[in-house]
């Protein structure tokens, strides 16, 4: 079977890291062993150097992050880990399994902060042109449930100290974004460990399956 | 009279910090005294961050930047730049001399690099919509001109370190672009320091004196 980029999206505090060791187990079972994992933004040092700039503040003074330069650095970050490390990984038969990825542009950037959706869009393909994750998990989470999950973890980080308006925006678009394409999947991420770590696991297998027939 | 955003562009070594003085001296004697300097990549704390990651390769390691997220990342400091810097410096009253602008993109990366025109147009009108330069002075030299006052002055930066061939076809995308557009003016930079003086002189008085007509 043809390798394929697997990407888990949710709001802080969804279950992302859990979901991604679910994954990763299913796969096993169903005889995929050569994995790579990401995450965004960062996975290469130019990206993990974005990275640090866009989500610490403090590194850039008082100086507020314009939202186009925050969403350009995203991009910027998310084309290089596109170009460096995912093609190259799908290209020598090996999974890519990733922690966030454009949708979250969308949903972040697009939802919460509310900037043109048309621009957004531009911007992905021009960058990106028609490259996408195969399948994603979306983990559907409350931002009151997420956002006491993520401080329960230890200190936010600038995106996570938003409002809970923010959240909600970046939630609503979340949901829509998912409604409108077939290769993303919900998965309630408020159920019982048990339960989400099933959702999980049927979903990957019933998507894998639907691959090879 | 309302204030200008003045642009000056031009390959390595072709006297763009002389020019700038040109410039500052010529609108002093025509009573313009509010004047704010930029230079591109740069100009605020996040942006310099941002030059420094894209022309310091040494910075990220032996990683190679993809050609888009260099242009990603300039097109990052420049929004910045613009937002934070350039428009309320202009809402002010203030005039804006600019060390390099978009043209520079069109021309080392469009040009030089060769990423598709296109893309950088579409990018460009996405993230500065209908924000340009009112003048933009393209100092005119050819590259080996241009390369050996470069060398004079010192190290050579990972861009400057291009091949002739890359800075030919940045001069030939800066003499197009020119050539399209009444807002761009050429300078014949390979004359002598008095001629490229009074040409410069004689081009930002007749421009003024036009906006003022």
């Amino acid at each position: 079977m043809r390798s394929n980029y697997i990407v888990i999206e949710g709001l802080e505090g969804a279950g992302k890291t859990t979901a991604r060791n679910v994954v990763v187990d299913t796969l096993k079972e169903l005889g995929i062993e050569e994995m790579v994992f990401t995450r965004e933004p960062g996975g290469t040092v130019l990206a993990e150097k974005l990275r640090s700039l866009v989500l610490d503040i403090k590194s850039v003074g008082d100086e507020v992050i314009s939202d186009k330069a925050e969403v350009l650095m995203f991009y910027a970050a998310r084309v290089q880990l596109v170009d460096t490390v995912i093609k190259p990984a799908l290209a020598e038969g090996r999974w890519v399994i990733g922690d966030r990825h454009d949708l979250s542009t969308q949903a972040y950037q697009g939802g919460g902060r509310g900037i043109d959706q048309t621009m957004l869009a531009t911007l992905r393909d021009a960058v990106l042109g028609d490259f996408r994750p195969n399948l994603t998990l979306y983990l559907d989470v409350t931002p009151a449930v997420g956002l006491k999950r993520a401080r329960a973890r230890g200190e936010l980080d600038r995106i996570e100290q938003e409002s809970l308006d923010f959240f909600n925006r970046t939630r609503a678009r979340y949901l829509e974004l998912a409604a409108q394409d077939s290769s993303i999947r919900t998965i309630d991420a408020t159920q019982s460990l048990e339960e989400v770590t099933r959702s999980i696991r049927e979903t990957v297998t019933a998507w894998v399956q639907e691959q090879q027939a």
